[in-house]
């Protein structure tokens, strides 16, 4: 999906969400066990809940691989069976030299043909821009996270004075266009988000932290978006563990409905929709 | 594998060697293709071909991961192949929020029994910790690469006038110890092994990049030793692809003992054995 069709579907959609499908096979509800591919199952529904009110769907890659080859089929599955009309994240947050970083492309853009992936800045551009060759697919770099453990060292002091996540928007930046990259900005960082537009006004930011992680949205999309919307905000926990029985799936789409009612709100008043 | 058992067995085998087994499918040798399983049959002649002369095994999860769900049960077949007295690492360069990396954790040292995983260490400690909560294992933590990329921000210089891969070092430190980490240094970047062992004199290297990038043996050895050897050096392409023809393990067998007889003699200089 190209950055047109993505601006397209959320004015369509009124919406700016994405559901992360971090299907957990001790969390789903008991039931679904009993199915063949119970991890299946389970987004099937969610999908099927959910699919009108969100723009996109980022299953995270740890919560199938760690189930082996069976944990692979289930992500396949679920990449087939979301509608084209979603645009579809492979969180993976992978990396690695060149020649690899291309295997890994063609794990998540040939072989399951998702239209993004979240990359891991540590190992500089020649592991990055391998992804970037892939055709009318989508890089996401993380550049400030929304975990503790980002002020380690993407907060860390440069000698210019700048912190490192923006040194990774200052380099990385050339490498691609706000056509084929991405950013990964955590909700829980909206006060770094004025700084961050300066550097980056026209990229989409990727932006999970809402909900379960305590991320604020009013904030996110006062700071983040801009005249294209710029922002898909995720929520993967809140969504998808809202019931835990036969009626998870309309649990899932109620909480859902609260994220896609604000998130018109804020579009309506930005003058976007 | 302790890190007693891994000394042991560098001092037995009279080798710091790991073979990389980065298998591409479309670089072996074509008569392998009538396999049922050609990664498999490939990563076993070798495996065969070279258990003797090196201590551990690094198969890169890009290479497995393109073909999916048949690459996972390749990759699952290679490992369950390794003798147990070879210490086996998951070149994966991993890393997510804690609840993540678990399920990275036991895909890798649950379902797949690695000893060792490497791991980016972007998203800070408790990005980290979770894979040092598995009893027994190692966390290989990125800290100065191989490839050029690693100048991008690895070496940018932090105010303290310290360069990112010595603040990693020096962060990750207390994050466990000298018995369940290890640090990832490039054999391109000898020179930076001095000020690197004056950080972590005691923790193992893994040291790529030793064959088809460059890296220099006897300077790493030089600079990187340390009195329990200290050091994996692992090589790749030059082993792996030394042949492309029915007697390809038996190539990779010689590339492997040039590699061997110059580690003996290493050792042997040094005293430790």
């Amino acid at each position: 999906m190209n950055r047109e069709e993505l601006v397209a579907q959320i004015k369509l959609k009124r919406s700016f969400l994405c559901v992360g499908l971090d299907s957990d096979i001790n969390k789903i509800p008991s039931h679904l066990l009993e199915f063949e591919d119970p991890i299946f199952e389970f987004n099937k529904q969610i999908i099927d809940s959910t699919k009108d009110l969100c723009v996109a769907y980022k299953p995270n890659i740890a919560f199938y691989e760690s189930l082996g080859s069976k944990g692979w089929e289930s992500l396949k599955k679920t990449l087939e069976y979301i509608p084209n009309e979603n645009f579809t994240i492979a969180d993976a947050k992978r990396g690695d030299i060149g020649n690899t970083s291309a295997h890994y492309g063609r794990a998540f853009f040939s072989n399951l043909d998702f239209d993004a992936i979240t990359v891991a800045p540590y190992m500089g551009k020649d592991s990055v821009t391998p992804f970037l060759e892939f055709s009318g697919k989508w890089v996401i770099l993380l550049a400030l996270t929304s975990n503790i453990g980002a002020n380690d060292f993407q907060k860390i002091k440069c000698l210019n004075n700048k912190s490192l996540f923006n040194e990774v928007l200052e380099l990385s930046k050339p490498w691609g266009d706000e056509k084929n990259m991405m950013y990964v900005v955590g909700a829980t960082r909206a006060d770094d988000l004025i700084d961050i537009r300066n550097v980056v006004p026209d990229h989409f930011l990727l932006v999970p932290g809402v909900g379960a992680q305590g991320g604020d949205l009013q904030k996110v999309a006062k700071y983040g978006m801009n005249s294209d919307c710029g922002i898909l905000v995720n929520s993967s926990r809140g969504i998808i563990y809202a019931g835990n029985d036969e009626d998870f799936a309309k649990n899932s789409r109620l909480e859902a409905q609260k994220l896609h009612k604000e998130m018109e709100l804020i579009l309506l008043d930005a003058g976007i929709i």
